[in-house]
């Protein structure tokens, strides 16, 4: 679906599960993904917005069932207490920069009221879910650049594409010292009552070199000193990972899932630094939620716990590789005040890296 | 079921919502209780063991969907991580004298083991559940009295007839600085989708009796310094709330229930006093979750969210009428070093106090 | 502090511990509170903003130990993630009605950036904190009346006099079937180290007449048939309760004080409906955690756990005070299509109904 | 201090931190642990019990700020609720079989009893802390062979020298299909303010062979065909992570450390399976607590969280070490039913296996 060189183009294979169509969080029937990319170097401008559509109805009339978990909560996500309590996604997903996110918010309040005339008149009210990460190095963050119409055009324009790297949230975000950014990848699940799919996509905003493991070798430590030509920064980064999936899984089973995606991004070198708000958000594409109470109880289907170990490898699987292919694909960016992150696919090239 | 004099027969009449048949926990088909009372006046014994059996085929086989909720953690209780983590119950629920929640869980792990002559060799372990208060004014609790034996009767010994007050683990419990024990009451739900029932019952051993409220009345402050012969004790107390319902929940629905015990706690007057451990568990006898998994996906009904506030309002009602039940049944105790507890139905008579 | 007549003033008082010397949120040292009201009957426009200053000071720069803890999630409130991870308030608290959370974030950044220059540029960002309750019924919510300069405006001309009722964010509130909105309430706390101060603000949006109870007097039941012209709504609304202090208390402690609003809530008969969302939010004016490292550790004081129980008291009373005193302030208001709601003052008046 | 083969000895280091003296949980001044170990291969007795002491004081006067994490709750761990309320331990941590749990927490709740005579009298009671994992493959872990002599006897001899692999609480563990127990590993800390040790004890009972990884490199899968007679089981292990420190740190941020635990276990192959209970217990050194309430505030030292990173690196390395630790020095072990697990340092030999 892309050009883009990922990570398995350069003989990286994590784990043992096969990989969707695509390698992509689209993989899950129903999701698309849009991104709307703001760069001007001479501004110092380099942010945007990515937007994930759960499923392509009416989202608040049928909602899905969703969870969220908070590996570190050094971030500013909006919209996780209600998905805790209800345990349901109405909206779909925004990304982008840090302090952008009340405007985010807003514009998908405003899209929503926009596709949903009874609300706030007949019915309640509606609960936007922003995640974000913090851009400042590359981006002028405090010029609030991301404005209304950026998300509404995410949100018009998604498409089961799902680009990577240098694009939509992901613009100015960093990864292992290295240009971060998006990244995604999926897994299928063959079980005895049918074959499923888990998809990731990550927005990469944390780490330093030095820490970086690529499927168990520790090529951060050992590139380090030949490619960076200053300090490593101090970690202020986080990561957000969106989870879809379309196994049928209760709220709680959802949780658990997203729980294991600590375990891929521990194996590419995370140590989960103090300002790295690591957040996971994740639906289930299996059970529409209807808004409207019907006459009888509702009837879900779910796994039996354990069938729950596949999935466990799947989306740790998955984490880890959106991880790697947010940064290899990402591209090299000058941004605020000159400053500028390597592509570490230009570093391969040059220093003639290997990474297996 | 029980010529005890409850709350209702002195006039009172806790919320809107109607009783089911014997206005107790048992009210849930399949629910039975046990208790076993150790009473040695001489000795300073006074404490006890209550078993719920929350169905009455083969718990392990086949659990409940269940939860757990800490109102305030300084207590004892065992088992709810697991019953957290995976949603369900799968042994019956023992209540005891906070030092013996020890011989309390390995008394019930063997009842367990008996039953299932697979644990530890072909399928995993098994997770008891052992609630507490202390006794410890009225009891010899460090004579470590309750041996397994005690608690293997009281499970072998459960009926849907459950009584009150000085009874069972509630036998050397006080409440509101009066004697304490165990109380029950329960509420019927009328749904489109058809008639449930809400059954709680609670452990009491908590609250200054200055603080006691009887349905708004602030009986406990009027009567205090008529009744009470020496200084209220600091509230060292705690409560144990077990609630059981047919309603198709989900654990994440049960948990909420859950939470609005505190409702009913908080009208009779408590305040949660630092040391008063209050935790309430609970299950839904609606579906039942096969300990061996099957080929298929499980189908589990559950609530529409908007039917949710009817079992709010039904947990709350009955928490608050058991609470009352527990010490308006209670009888006077004697007990460790003469220590004593007023029984408030002998109060009632002798001072002619109103509670309506 | 202000004329309007108040819960005490109708001979009702709540609790047995003292109340501070305006019986407000601010009579916690440097707490100040600021009201924008929007108000066109015509248009239906019936909302606002209301803003909580913790301290007069650089919060950004001196943060205050805070907490958050979630009674019923079905709210939209933005910022307790990283309030919980790091323990730790660094903004102004801002109240607005849902739809307008997004806006209201997005303004409170601004603030934020403006007083300090070097976020986004030398230190990271700014975690905005702020609440919402639904006004759907009075306002036209899905008009996005509330403007950033609305709550530049009530963060500029916050003052210690708190005024109640219809007023700020509580303009378009609800409560009990009643109108609702601001109401505030303190309590002072005797300690063998010192005495300290309690305070609450509300932002009261919930319950139906029927539940009202008055100082244990059940109210609402016994007039409701008599002043309600219509049925009563379905509940939908929500609370949101701040929490000031100068108790020396860690994140933990207040968390603990937080999870006892409930008991004040319940009083007023509160049943934790599904839609009814309530939050509370805290912090601690006691210790301020500089934004940049020290070179040493850090020395916080906070109580021994057995002081705890008078702060549990406390903030009971004073939730319990400020509900009542939300609905007794506030004044007739008609706004979205024709809708009303009832001021309580004009119905005591006109009905003669007795509060004790 | 011991002179088994350790991870290091094979030429395999664990991260960039340093490690203290002994490499050992015990490096922690005033840390000390204690084993009794049931081996009786005709019997199929292979199980034990493993006692860590926080220091070497009364620890129900002066407890310990402390926290616990669950990162996958299938398990049976006691105390954990009262740990999370009051941020603090007052016991000593027994690690055993997972149905032994009752027995050793009656057994701990004996030996409080010893020492403090006034618990049960004039004060409260004791909340008993007992962490588990499941031998049943290799022990008749339904014969109940722990009895409470030895768990007092473990929690009697305890030393600084802390004995790993196939001992104590280990005796009947698997790791990685191997046979796994008890390791240890520590960090030395250098802040600005003084230097600080973390130390790591696990009792590891996860995992599959083929997931294996040894500092990066895919070790299980490399060697599995050739060393596992049979298929690998399923997983049904579960890993307890003692985490003790002098840190000063708040109960918050010690819960922040003990989360990333699961970088460290995460690195080691583990995909944190259905059936594996996986739980951390955390205390600090650096503050004792004290029982009696004096007349002053508490003062308490914390880190400024920019401070956590070293400590998040440390816990994550000494978790890993530790790991390995368990399972390279653990001997081979025929047990229930015949019933047996490899040695991995037998294979290492007859295989010739790189660790490197």
């Amino acid at each position: 679906m892309d050009i883009q060189k990922r990570i398995r183009d350069y003989g990286v294979k994590i784990g043992r599960l096969d990989t969707g169509q695509y390698n992509a969080i689209t993989d899950v029937e129903g999701v698309t993904v849009g991104h709307v990319t703001l760069s001007d170097k001479e501004k110092g401008i380099q942010t945007g917005v990515t937007a994930i559509l759960p499923h392509q109805g009416n989202l608040f009339k049928e909602k899905l069932i969703a969870s969220s978990h908070v590996i570190n909560g050094f971030g500013k996500t909006i919209g996780t207490i209600q998905m805790q309590e209800l345990g349901t996604l109405e909206t779909p997903i925004i990304l982008t920069n840090t302090l952008s996110v009340g405007i985010a918010a807003d514009a998908l309040i405003g899209y929503m009221l926009e596709h949903n005339p009874e609300i706030g008149i007949t019915t309640g009210t509606v609960n936007p879910i922003v995640g974000e990460c913090n851009d400042m190095l590359l981006n002028d963050i405090r010029g609030n650049h991301i404005k209304k119409e950026h998300v509404l055009r995410a949100l018009k324009n998604t498409s089961i594409e799902c680009k990577e790297g240098t694009i939509g949230a992901g613009t100015g975000m960093l990864c292992y010292s290295l240009k971060g950014g998006i990244g995604t990848a999926s897994r299928r699940l063959k079980m005895e009552h049918g074959t499923y799919t888990m998809g990731v996509l990550v927005l990469s905003n944390f780490g330093i070199l030095s820490d970086l493991n690529i499927n168990g070798k520790a090529v951060g430590h050992e590139v380090k000193d030949a490619i960076l030509e200053t300090d490593e920064a101090k970690d202020k980064g986080s990561i957000m990972m969106i989870v879809a999936t379309d196994l049928p899984v209760s709220e709680r089973q959802l949780n658990r899932i997203l729980k294991r995606t600590v375990t891929g991004l521990s194996r590419t070198g995370s140590i989960m630094t103090n300002g790295s708000g690591e957040i996971a958000i994740g639906f289930s594409t299996a059970t529409k939620i209807p808004h409207d109470k019907p006459n009888q109880c509702l009837s879900v289907s779910m796994l039996h716990e354990e069938d729950m170990d596949l999935a466990f490898r799947a989306v740790g699987e998955a984490t880890e590789e959106a991880v790697l292919n947010s940064f290899v694909t990402a591209t090299h960016v000058v941004g605020r005040d000159g400053n500028e992150r390597p592509a570490f696919k230009d570093l391969i090239d040059k220093y003639n890296i290997s990474l297996t």
